[in-house]
């Protein structure tokens, strides 16, 4: 039992989180602060938070564990906004995308500190947003990442561990830079591809024909074009690298296919397509 | 009432026609024919069709409308084996996904009786095919394209029109070029995009990392990956010009992303994925 949380931006991750501890009994009170006071009003109308704080450092004054659920680029000030009020007994952890930065930017700002911070990621996005967003079940089912440091004190990890089992995720354990790498290619790129497809489509003559007669396979391909700019403005900054990796590995796969349509090689595209079905067809996830 | 209709490729889109149409007493007897006897078994004891024919001249010897319902790259030999046995009041018509190498192909296979043939295009795909995935209320709410030939007769265009009305469809005509260029950008495009990231992941080291911990995004991205893969070579071989164009446009696109990524450029990310998010949440289709 947690008797204090914090949850700093109670949107879709951090209220979903919030409300399946409650129900579960794990938390005795949770507190919220973000930067939009009208969505904490909310957040407490809905019920994910019990009270309203002034700040981020007022939330985890007395909180036994914080969890940052803002969008990724706001976590560094916020870290270096809290360091100094943290107590020594609270666990901070984060639901950010990506976790080589968030990491990096934990050591600039909490220093000594640093063991007190368990870098987590859960896998449960949407293209909803907002505390309106959150639902009890939400990480039902769902992986959630851990990325542990070698500062944090095991029983920490564990506690992190236990509630977002407690939520339903199945948890694992998986090296930051790898994190970053896989994620980056079964995430970060498909979202910017979603979002370059449908930027494409929207500046051209032919844009109200082409929505008008869209069908399922563009409803879904295109989904997550709908997620927040903001949000992934930050997870395509923080994990560049990895990210640039992919766009050049995907550009240069699109490059072979535009070949192969052009000079209507049948055999080839045939055995491109054939893989990647057999592939989809066989995944677990779908 | 039609008294015979002939289905050519009992699959997802023919039979699941088949079977609205029977439901809705449109027709009195179905007469399936196609490449695969033990499918055609099977789409009689599920009541798609009521007799199967020897091939597809005996299922249109006594039609009074036929759909083809293939493979687009099967409908030019299937169309010159049928042209000699066709019926005068016989309308054909089609599913293909193509309109322009479909209508080519039936002018040279079918001469003087060009008048007999309906082109459209029903926007009801799906990843899964075969008898099996045919139901009743597949085209409930969805698109039917009509590009009608110079040389149709109005009342012969009207009966396939109100067939596919009474399937639930909403049907609309458009010019076959026009039609050609606007599923190339939102159905072609996609589903090679989707193929093209699966092979990508699926042929690296960490591709088992990389299934594993997929999340909804990617499911719902490569969703269409999971298509037929002879459909999709024919499509993107019959839609070749077009789609090649749309491969380009896209890999130009992407190359911007790529760009902003590997500069930084927060403003200009987010300016484009804020552009993209409005589109597809304002999108009616979502």
């Amino acid at each position: 039992m947690i008797p204090r949380l914090a949850v700093i931006g109670v949107g879709l991750i951090g209220g979903s989180f919030a409300l399946d501890l409650k129900r579960q009994g794990r938390v005795e009170r949770v507190i919220g602060a973000g930067r939009s006071r009208a969505s904490l009003e909310r957040a407490r109308e809905l019920g994910l938070i019990d009270e309203i704080a002034a700040n981020a450092v007022d939330a985890v004054r007395e909180a036994d564990l914080a969890l940052l659920a803002t969008p990724v680029g706001v976590i560094p000030a916020l870290l270096r906004e809290i360091a100094p009020h943290l107590p020594p007994a609270c666990i901070v952890t984060d639901a950010g995308s990506t976790k080589q930065d968030v990491i990096a930017a934990a050591r600039a700002a909490l220093g000594d500190k640093i063991g007190q911070f368990v870098p987590a990621h859960p896998i449960a996005g949407a293209e909803t947003s907002g505390p309106e967003a959150a639902r009890a079940g939400l990480y039902q089912g769902k992986a959630l990442i851990l990325t542990p440091l070698p500062e944090n004190r095991p029983e920490d990890v564990q506690t992190v561990a236990n509630l977002w089992a407690a939520c339903g995720a199945r948890v694992a354990r998986m090296d930051a830079a790898q994190h970053d790498q896989v994620f980056a290619a079964v995430s970060h790129l498909p979202h910017l591809a979603a979002f370059a497809l449908v930027d494409d489509l929207a500046h051209r003559p032919t844009a109200e024909a082409c929505f008008k007669y869209a069908g399922a396979g563009f409803r879904d391909f295109t989904r997550i074009a709908a997620s927040s700019p903001e949000m992934w403005r930050d997870i395509a900054l923080a994990n560049r690298a990895a990210l640039v990796g992919e766009l050049d590995a995907y550009i240069a796969k699109l490059d072979e296919v535009r070949a192969l349509v052009a000079s209507g090689d049948a055999e080839a595209l045939l055995n491109l397509f054939t893989r990647a079905s057999d592939e989809r067809r066989n995944w677990k996830g779908g």
